[in-house]
This record gives structure tokens, C-alpha cells and sequence, in this order.
């Protein structure tokens, strides 16, 4: 490797980007495809008892679609400050991608109703799992950037390690939560609530440390 | 901020642009997938009179196409006039193109044929709804424009604030006509046809209202 | 307009460009989706038997590809040599993209098997009329640069001209074809065969002519 | 052609990189959707039992990913050392592009359970056989490369022939095979194992080569 000097061929971070957004894009529009659509002529007739029965669908939709979008700014913000890509860096975006492919498959069984308690808890584990790897990805995405120096010219390693932290945390949440289906089942989408709280909650966490450390280094 | 600066990590114009066309583009060819096809061998050994009849999801594709299409040109008008993007025009993304990725579904839902009353009317609001986010998603992309001054040297701001309006102007259009589905039905088709009028009628509408400040400008 | 320079806002031809690429991949991929799929114990034990029973289907998968791998050629090439986009060449990407995304339902009609005659004659006509309306949309996107001058300093003319007689001829053996499906049935698709030949014809035609009047240009 | 010139409309790397990423995007992001899903009632009860049961559609979905990774990951480091492609490297295209397209049919094929031998035979062959094309198509892109010296200034030949190896090397043992599929039936999968392994050994076979070839020169 070459310091800033042209990445090597296959290490260029913009084509890494554009197959990435990509694959976010097509992920994100399939997911829709996953919404239960009325079929039966009872289910046709009486179209809003039928929408309203599927509202989890909806919500499922909704929030598959906010976790693949705040996946996708993730991404986005890394790479605006990436020189070129590390062999891990892209190793990385196996799974990232793959879970992402898969994951309009996952909201697909988190959609479905009426299963008794023992499906459930799978559909649930298996939305949450995938969530949780995606979530964890981008947290290790940053993490190899910090350490193996991947950044360009001018980025700041502070706001860096913040977003490891918070993708880290949320990763873990979610793996959890997908741990937790199974004694837990539906309940655990309560603990998805404390997504946002928690982003917030490092993020300040990591203000605060930062502070208390730089007034030592100035009374040092 | 840093006015004419690179933009911060995330906030580059370019991708935000790159990602908005892969959903426009995916949410476009799917639309074709939401046509019924023939199954049964009666539809297949008359072929002719089961495309007729489904005449109405021909349309529905048709119409979904064309306002997917401007909305498509006014991102693109707009973003090639963006300096930069604001945090609050990255938010205004997340409806823009959690409906876009949502019109295949709400326009397959239209596509329906032989509805109850009450079931058509459920299926107009959403098709019409749908469509008035992403109208109303764009007028806010191009006030955010310019109340925020994310464009460029050397934009037309007079040009934009036209856009602005025609956007909001056909957004409220299709936002009211969704709610008047609920008692007129498939009736309210009829004002969707307004919208190349509103359309032109906001534009001269403008044009007339800034002739005549730049008169009075030059009589004070 | 202001010819060589910086063109208006939504006028740029890149993104064009890759809107166009991104409708064509998708559609491009969503054709193989159109392949019937065996389903039923029987088709299951006798694959063999099932998919070569369905070589019509794989047949119109590969012909399909290809329309639209040599449309996609076409633009890619016209879309090299451009300096920018007029409000005309965009209005002719409507149906030009309308009918991309609408070809892989055609397809679908296209690759049905044992249909009576005159539901083979509108598969036919459908399909047929879909890569009508693609090659003379390509066809008139020549003309309209050639016309409106809207070429890059440094483009070939020549080339241009070629492309537009070769893309308008294949538009309308094609959209001749589609007409003929009715009186003839799967008969038309011999004509399609006549493709690359026209091409060909077409290519020669033109050096020939212009053979001619370069050396009427010398003598005179 | 005219060596490092600007390359003739048509022929600019670029738009080819990004259709390409296009398609294999969609086919990735398509494979997902030949995952089996649970509809009927016993399905849905014993979902862990239905999941478990298709835990080869899942392998499969897996192993088409990983393939079309590093289909992706060959022609990412290829064209980034590309100064311009050729028609023969365009006309390699057609195939790589048609069977990307198609490998999620193969793929849902593949995944198929209860085959009964024949059946299965073909669809191991398909999938194999589809899997062959790709690779082979990307050994054929490095060898046309080279051969009509398309790099840019600074890429390395040596690279550039050991990744043609490689991808010759994996695409004849899948093309292998995907014939011996109807002898040997499920069995050749062991062979696909195989894959990582024989990369491997091409790699140090060409280093190893090429370091008995340097000590000749050296010494003669």
C-alpha cells in the first residue's frame, strides 16, 4: 500500500459505493413487494378490514426501510472520507450485502400474521439478527478505517470513532433482541424502541468523555 | 456550515442524487410487475378481452410511470443546482422515497378491478396519497433550497421558486383529491387530469405576479 | 440555449444517462423472471421435459436481452458524442423508458405456450410493438441530436447519420412485424430474423451513397 | 483506434462498469427472492421445521452471492486498470450479462427439494453450468485485455494473467461439473469446494513459474 497515492486496482472506494448503493436501492424497493396484497374476493370486498389486519406488514415495511436507510447514511458518510478500501474493508461488505439482499426475505416472515408463538419467535429473531448484522458491519466498517488509516486528508477521526460507537451499540441491541425472541417473542420489538435513545445516549456519552479529557490534557 | 466549502462527510450532493435515481428507476420498471396476468385458461383463450378489461391497470401503470417520471426531473433540476444538501433535505428523503418504493403496491391496489364501492374508494386515496408525498416531498426539497441557500452560484432562484410552486401547487391537488375519494370514488380521476393545468396555470401565475414587481420596481 | 456551455439545470446529460442504464439493467433483469418456473409434481419429476416444452420462453428471454443490450449499445453511444440533453430528447425518453420497463411483461405474453391463434397473434403483436417503439425511440433520439445539434465538438456526423437510418429501419421492420402478427401469427417471428441483414443493408447503403457523392463532390 | 486517446463513443470504460454493476446489483439482490417461503398452515405452524428443510435453498442463495461477488470483485479490479474496451470486449459482455441475469433462475431451480435424480441432475448442471459462463466470460475479459493491450499506462500485466489463470482455471472446473452433474447428480457440489483451493493453487503455480523464469534470465 501507497499511503495517498492512487488505490490499487479493485481498491477504488468510489465503484465499492456505487455497487453498495446499489444493492441498498434494490433491497429497499423489494421490500415493498414483501406487503401481504388482498386476493381473495372477501379479502378484495372488504379492502380496509383487510389493509388494517396487515398494519404489522406496514410497520414491518416502515421500519426495514428506516434501518436500510440509516444503513445506506452510514455508508454514505464513511465513504465521503475514505482515501481507497482495505482488503478487510471489503471482505466487510460480504455480509453486509448479503444481509442486506436477504433482508426483504427476513420482513417477509416478520410480515406474516397469525403464527403461533414458536414461528413467531423465529420471524422475529431472524429480522432482528439480520438488522443486527447489518447494524454491526458498518460499526466494524469504521472501526478498520480508524485503525488501518484507510481516511483521506482532512477527516475527523473524532466524529469517526462516534459513528463506530453508535453502529456498534445499535448492532448489539439488535443481536440481543434477536437473542431475546426467543423466551420473549414479540416483545422484544419494544426494545427497537430504544434505538434512537440509545444512538443518542452514546453519542452524548462520547461528547462527555471527550470533554473530561481534553480539560485533563489542558490541566496536565 | 461552511458556505462554498467541500461539503461535510454525508452531505455531498452527488450520491444523495445517485441513490434517489436507483429508487425512481427500480420503483418505475416495477410498476409492470403490479399488471395482472393471465393465468386462467379462460383469460389465456381470450387473450383480447382480458387485456381490455384490465384497461384500467394499463392506465394506473401508465399514470404512475408519468408522475415517477417528474418527480424524477424535478430532483434532477434541482439537484443540478445543489451546492450542497442540509440535514433537514436529507430528512424530507426518507417519505420521498419510502412512497416511491411504496407506489408499486398502492398502484397494484388501483389496478384492481370489480371493487366494491368502499374498496375503490380505500384504493383511489392510497394511489392519490402516495403520489401527493412525492409532490409535496419535492415543493419542500426546493423551498428547503432556497430558505436554507444550499445551491449554487450562478442558480436561478427565480426559476426555482416557480418549481417550487408547481410542486406544492400538485401535491395539494392529489393530497385533496385523496380525501375527496372517500365520497366520490373513482370520480376523483377526473381531477387528476387537471394536474398539466395547474401546472401551466402556476406558471403563468408567477410570471404575471413578477412582471409586475419588476414594474412597479421600476416606476418606484 | 447557449451552445457549448455549461448546460441548464436538469439539461445534463450524465444523469440521463445513467437513469436510462438503471431502467434498462432492471429490466433487463426482471426478464428472467418471466421464464416460467416448474411448480407441479409432474413438471417437478420431469424437468427435462418441462423446460425444454418451455424453449419459447428461454428463446424470448435471449431475444429480449438482446433488443435491449444493443438499445442500451445505441444510447451509450449517442450519449458519448452528446454535449447536452434538449426538452425534446428528454420527452422521447418517456416512451423509450415507459415501454423498457413495460418489456418484460410483454415477454411474459410472449413466452406463454399452447394460446390459441389469436391470443398467439397479440402476444405476438405486443412483444413485437414494444421493440418497435424502443428502436425508433433510439432512432429519433439520433435525429433529434443531429438536427438540434446538440453533439460534443469532435462527433461524428457520419457515424451518427448511420446510426439513426439503422435504428429507424429496425423500428419499423419491427412495427411492420406487429402489424403482420395478426393475419400471420408466429409467422412474423422468420422477420425478425431479417434483423441483423437490415442492418447490414442499411450500413453498406449508406457507404455507398456516400461513396457516390464524395466522388460527384470531386468532379464537380 | 488511437492508443491512449480519448476512446471512440461507445467504447468509454466507464458507462460499461456501471451497466455492469447494474445487473449484477439486481441478480444479487433477485437471488433472495428464490428463497422458498412458507404459505400453507402447516408451513407457517412448524416454521423452524419448513426453514431447516430448505436450508439447501438458503446454501444456495449463499453460494450464488459468494459467486457473483467475486464475479463482481474480477471485473471492479479489471476495468479499474482498463484505458478503453474493444467490441470483442463488449461482445464478452452479452454472455456474462444474459447469464447473470439468469442465475436466479438456476438458482431457484437449484434449490428445488425432492427432486427425484434426473431432475436434480439437470438442475445441478444449470446452476454449474451458469456459474461456468460467468467465470469463464471474466477469464476471457483479462485474456482480451491483454492480448489487445486495452490497459491503461501503470497496470500490471503480471496481475492482470494470473487473475486470467484464476478465472479460466474455476470457470473449467465448474464447466467439469456441470457435466459430470448427470453421472455423479448432488455430488459434484463437493467438487465446487474445490474452488477456493484451486484459485490457490493457480496463484502460486504462476509465482512459482514466474520465479524459475526470472532466475533463467538472470542467469542466461
Amino acid at each position: 500500500m501507497t499511503g495517498d497515492d492512487k488505490p490499487r486496482p479493485g481498491l477504488s472506494a468510489e465503484r465499492v459505493g456505487v455497487f453498495t448503493d446499489a444493492i441498498f436501492a434494490i433491497a429497499i424497493t423489494l421490500l415493498a413487494l414483501e406487503i401481504p396484497r388482498p386476493e381473495e374476493p372477501e379479502q378484495l370486498a372488504d379492502l380496509g378490514h383487510f389493509l388494517s389486519e396487515h398494519a404489522g406488514a406496514f410497520a414491518g415495511f416502515a421500519l426495514a426501510f428506516l434501518m436500510l436507510w440509516f444503513n445506506w447514511r452510514a455508508h454514505h458518510t464513511l465513504f465521503d472520507q475514505l482515501a481507497r478500501v482495505s482488503q478487510a474493508v471489503l471482505a466487510v461488505h460480504i455480509p453486509l450485502l448479503l444481509f442486506s439482499a436477504f433482508l426483504p426475505y427476513a420482513t417477509g416472515l416478520f410480515a406474516l400474521e397469525e403464527l403461533p408463538t414458536d414461528a413467531r419467535s423465529i420471524a422475529v429473531a431472524m429480522f432482528g439478527g439480520t438488522e443486527a448484522v447489518l447494524m454491526l458491519c458498518q460499526g466494524l466498517l469504521y472501526t478498520l478505517t480508524l485503525r488501518q488509516g484507510l481516511y483521506a486528508v482532512g477527516a475527523s477521526t473524532t466524529r469517526m470513532s462516534t459513528a463506530a460507537a453508535i453502529n456498534w451499540g445499535i448492532g448489539v441491541l439488535w443481536a440481543v433482541s434477536a437473542m431475546l425472541a426467543f423466551p420473549l417473542g414479540d416483545g422484544v420489538t419494544l426494545l427497537w424502541l430504544a434505538t434512537p435513545l440509545l444512538a443518542l445516549a452514546i453519542l452524548y456519552g462520547m461528547r462527555l468523555r471527550r470533554g473530561r479529557e481534553s480539560r485533563r490534557a489542558s490541566l496536565g
